[in-house]
């Protein structure tokens, strides 16, 4: 299941997850919990895999209120899956015209769900239904008069805190995201477009010891940039530019996600400014960031920082949850007012305006331990890197 | 929005494309249809990111039966959404606690979809929805009384015929691979577990041009190997492997689907047996993609190939679409009628059992002319390459 010798999750890491997720339904009207979605399967399986990238085939794990998982997957799968800790795993010729194993899921789901039980799946936010949604309407018919839930709570709450093999996959990307930044000065002497430097970025990382890279952003101008989702265009880097690379880099199924900026050639004095508060304002999220406070909390604290400095926070959230998606609950944003506990993975990410549809954003990962946040990102410079 | 100077799609190229669906349309009683996934989004708008890879927030494109299709979009992507030839952008920032842009997106369907008309989304193969289960449902209660129908027929329809300027996309993310493939002598000299082969030979795509790697499965084993869904492992390569890597390159959000087998050290007459008779299924298949032939043909001609040299087909399916996704529509099985038509992109697959538990997969990627099958991928060799 791993690729790397540093990496690696024993049964009793796999039982733990069962038993949270099971106490976590303990308090609810849920009798199972139905996972479809790749971070949630391999989160409970260890089953890993970049086949998901196909949509082809469906692919069903049944969390009971009591007792172990039950894998529903396509006969493809059934090799990598015996692999792991799953006992009890069915499967199905797929694909096939007519089936999408939706028999033995229903069958699965009524060993577990009584009649006038409930089958949860997580409805809520961070999560889509990774199966075809007529088959979707089929399997509420096949399985009626059970009713669906809301898993999400349960979910979430196992899945927000992290084991240490769990961060050791983390600190895995982040030392190979980082060992590729480092190699950027090397990469700016041999490119100067965006999608050559994106390229080589990319490369770095998997050299430094990623398994993988999924993310990717990468952005350039003067004074800041316009957006932060973009891949890599054909752009050419100027002589005052910032340029921005924002990566998740993946170890054993984990992602990093930070990013870090660079000035080209030279950095006017409203550059560094921003420069200077956002690494300020990541400074305050991080001491914000304790067991006990509320992802509110650090937005408000990393805005202040920003204002204090006489800039203008950028909207949306500073950050969110990592692990085994790019992105997590909880959102460090007004409004969000989750209780952040030991253990949580935050990218801490504090965005302002230099000016009318530009930014920067600075960010960082840490892990919530019970004194406070520990990088498992090394600390980006705190002036502005130039370079030549 | 292209990464590649050899890339580029003009405003005419995505108006043929949304006439190609609406005259999809024009013969079911759909009235609109409402797209959330990653690659019918790109298709419609041209709007290529990798931040699909945060599942936080929902992203929406309606296509009405006529004119224009509307994008309704978190803010964080109004930038990147403004350079594409949608004009009616619809926006709310995300993510908050209370909004999903559900109002935004029921007040566009309202506007194209008459009170007892029907919204299709795509409900069949190859799909799921990626928005949060709840949003859909309350989305489903606020436009009501309209119905909900399947998009899938005419989505597929458009999408698996694929235009010059795609093919483009599609050649320069096989010429990535081809070139990585072509350094994998290089790699074994310096590295001989998969682990550290996979990482490397993604490095080679990406400096090769690919602008991203979104799929690598790598196996290896003697005679054979036992799954081909696998991240690369620990695995040492022993004298008489057969290595194989299976890769996802993407140039300009098109992906190539292909693999290459190697043998290691030696190989014995069975793993050469074996390649020589996939060589000629491929051979085969390629033979039977015209079009008129349907995707069962081409399974019967590979399969019996495989036969006529006295070997046993792999179970599932030998080839699919490739596209915007790793794999498309249509499935190369017994029982998938599709009628192949001019333009489509598939991957030619054949597979076949060495030993019980052990296979041997070879694959291409070919567009359909009027004259039969035009290779996207450079031919593998036609004897197995022994590496030392």
């Amino acid at each position: 299941m791993s690729t790397d010798a540093r990496i690696g999750f024993d049964r009793g890491e796999f039982e733990r997850r069962v038993q949270v997720l099971q106490a976590g339904m303990a308090g609810t009207d849920l009798d199972a919990m139905l996972l479809t979605a790749a971070p949630d399967v391999t989160y409970v399986t260890g089953f890993l895999t970049r086949f998901w990238e196909s949509p082809t085939r469906p692919w069903y794990v049944v969390v009971p209120a009591d007792g172990g998982p039950i894998a529903i997957i396509p006969e493809i799968g059934a090799h990598l899956m015996r692999a792991t800790w799953v006992d009890d795993l069915r499967t199905w010729d797929s694909p096939r015209c007519d089936a999408v194993g939706l028999d033995l899921l229903a069958d699965a789901i009524r060993q577990v769900v009584p009649q006038h039980g409930c089958l949860g799946l997580p409805k809520g936010p961070e999560h889509g239904l990774r199966m075809p949604l007529s088959a979707f309407e089929r399997l509420c018919d096949a399985i009626a008069p059970r009713s669906i839930g809301d898993a999400t709570g349960p979910l979430r709450r196992a899945r927000e805190v992290k084991s240490e093999a769990e961060l050791a996959c983390m600190r895995a990307a982040c030392s190979s995201a980082a060992a590729a930044f480092a190699s950027v000065p090397d990469i700016l002497r041999e490119a100067r477009d965006l999608a050559t430097i994106a390229r080589r970025y990319q490369a770095a990382c998997l050299l430094a010891g990623a398994d993988w890279i999924s993310y990717l952003a990468t952005a350039a101008g003067h004074g800041g940039y316009s957006d932060v989702i973009s891949p890599a265009s054909g752009q050419v880097l100027g002589d005052g530019d910032i340029l921005m690379l924002d990566v998740g880099a993946v170890c054993g199924g984990y992602f990093c996600d930070f990013d870090r900026n660079f000035g080209i050639g030279s950095a006017d004095d409203a550059s560094r400014k921003a420069y200077d508060a956002l690494f300020s304002a990541t400074e305050a999220g991080m001491a914000a960031a304790r067991p006990g406070a509320s992802a509110a909390d650090l937005h408000r604290a990393m805005s202040a920082a920003i204002e204090n400095r006489g800039l203008v926070p950028a909207g949306g959230r500073m950050g969110h949850g990592v692990g085994l998606s790019l992105t997590e609950w909880p959102s460090l944003m007004p409004g969000d007012e989750t209780v952040l506990r030991e253990g949580m993975v935050l990218a801490i990410e504090p965005a302002l305006e230099t000016s009318p549809g530009h930014i920067m954003v600075h960010e960082e990962n840490v892990v919530l331990r019970g004194g406070g946040a520990e990088l498992l990102s090394p600390r980006a410079a705190d002036v502005l890197p130039v370079l030549n």
